[in-house]
């Protein structure tokens, strides 16, 4: 038997972004508010991270609703209808379920079902990694529209006495529609990790911890729960950091990643209308800054001052700011780079929708 | 300022499998064994799902230990070295931390850092998304080779007295590189979701479930603790599933799947060398080969007797078994398919390695 060749979709020459959206929660945490369960002060935070505020969800929002709002600014601003998908990608570390994934009941809320739909999980380079999965599944042809949505509702999984990363996040969510182009509106995604970084930044626990405790309290009946959990007051997992370590590999580190990114897309600081960082920290944003030489003419996302870090949503949270405060921007360039926990970290030059 | 021309990647016409590999764990389950948590038998097992063992993992095997065995026969396979690699992508619902990935620290075991590297969330549908992602990734210039993996310890997310799913499932891992071709090795993805029936497969309860639970026997201290255990026996979600609904809808709609991803490659079922479907139940399969009209000659992936669902796993651990046992297979036409919880389902018709 002869073997028949395989047809294959007809590619898109190019990709760009055709439109964005944001969700803000409604709960407003000031510095003081965090002050109440760290020892530390307003000045100190503004100090050390540039924040001011963060937002997080009520009990009532869940990161799914969150995802939804994101996403139907996004449709709207595309001018794409949500059946129109080929793709929905969700990146979110705080959905909580292993299984179905936000993505598919996201599809299911928004009509776009029956598009594709998988959650992914690189952290706070989550929006860039969707970017370069959305851009590659448009020029490949193995879809026409992809919705990619950063959103996280990081209040979920942090405690708040911890004092190495939880006061820094916040709740939110942004999204963006790619679709085909005549000219070039993504540039070379330049993405990667360092695994030997593995333990920087994560959770306090495997949740095979939480299962095991809850095993052996099950069956050793009630009296025995109640020992077990005396000695294991903080069994739950949440976020925690190294903090030093991502701080230094992020200033040292990410500039260069953010400079290979313009050599890719063969674009020099003085092209760019913005630069948009994942909104880690105001210190890291100035020393990028810095170590890129941008010009005084390009516009730096800093929503961290007001949203704190909510990582796979900060790029776009910041983004849809810059857009309203700057209107000149749609259609200019903007540099973009996401790095956090794996450790992975991705960047790329866009045209701003 | 006149906005600058991004450059792009070069494109690859055409990506092929290059390589799989395997891992399948020790422990051997059979019939009986699952029949001391269960009150049913080994034959009624037979007849209704084809099942005879199932491949468990032991303690200390973890889903990234399998993850990375068959990582290096996949590669070796190959001829590809891990230092190639463009992407690394995890498909998983069994990785016991909310961030960072198992991708990254994949990545980092097989020396492939500084490569792009992420998990992805679309259950038993999960490897056939991969593959989609990793020919689009190739095809688009975003990496020249990717590796897919399968990997789950579905036994750390089950409770074995629970009678909907946990019999079924398996441990495991496949995995394939992905990279260029002369001609066209991989055909289109029909890839999508339902999310109207998110409810059918997933998990007991949601890990914010288990905080709350947990914050409120740490609040009211040890005592309340006891009492709070003793009256919410079953709080560690584990996976169940509305086993007729979703039984139905594969039986239903995955062989229209099937069918249209034979159509997209311009494929007919005689043209197939082998049928290799997720392994769910191997009456879900006889009846997708009914309806699909095969042929006696296409030769049928039926490792779910000795393997047991093994979720993203179980088509690429179905296609080495077909391949040891089939050698001329290799460089000939397979039809597989994935389906499971979201709902999400992926088809394709690809070249073996």
């Amino acid at each position: 038997m002869s073997t028949p060749t395989l047809k294959q979709a007809e590619t898109h020459a190019y990709a760009r972004i055709l439109g964005i959206g944001a969700y803000r929660p409604s709960v407003v945490v000031t510095n003081d508010d965090v002050c109440q369960w760290i020892d530390s002060s307003d000045e100190w935070i503004r100090q050390r991270t540039g924040i001011v505020t963060r937002r997080r969800a009520p009990e009532d929002v869940s990161v799914l609703d969150m995802a939804e709002g994101a996403s139907r600014d996004a449709l709207a601003s595309a001018g794409i209808e949500a059946n129109q998908l080929g793709a929905v990608i969700v990146s979110t570390v705080s959905h909580p379920y292993a299984t179905p994934s936000a993505a598919a009941a996201l599809a299911d809320r928004l009509g776009a079902t029956p598009a594709p739909a998988y959650d992914i999980s690189a952290a706070c380079a989550g929006y860039c990694y969707g970017i370069a999965q959305g851009d590659a599944l448009v020029r490949s042809g193995a879809a026409d529209y992809v919705l990619v949505v950063g959103a996280e509702k990081l209040s979920d999984f942090i405690d708040n006495t911890e004092r190495s990363i939880s006061f820094l996040l916040g709740d939110g969510a942004g999204a963006v529609v790619i679709g085909p182009s005549e000219t070039p509106g993504i540039g070379p995604s330049v993405w990667g990790s360092d695994g030997s970084k593995w333990n920087v930044i994560g959770m306090t626990h495997s949740l095979l911890d939480v299962r095991d405790l809850s095993d052996e309290a099950e069956h050793n009946g009630a009296s025995n729960a109640a020992a077990v959990l005396g000695t294991e007051a903080k069994i739950w997992p949440t976020l925690r950091q190294d903090g030093q370590s991502v701080f230094r590999w992020a200033v040292w580190e990410m500039a260069k990643v953010a400079r290979r990114a313009l050599d890719a897309a063969g674009i020099e600081p003085e092209d760019l209308a913005a630069f948009i960082p994942h909104q880690a920290n105001m210190r890291i944003i100035d020393e990028m800054v810095k170590q890129l030489k941008l010009p005084e003419t390009v516009i730096v996302g800093r929503d961290i001052a007001e949203s704190g870090n909510t990582s796979a949503a900060s790029i776009p949270l910041a983004t849809v700011r810059l857009l309203d405060e700057h209107p000149d921007l749609h259609g200019k360039l903007a540099l973009q780079i996401g790095f956090g926990a794996g450790l992975v970290f991705g960047a790329q030059v866009v045209v701003l929708p």
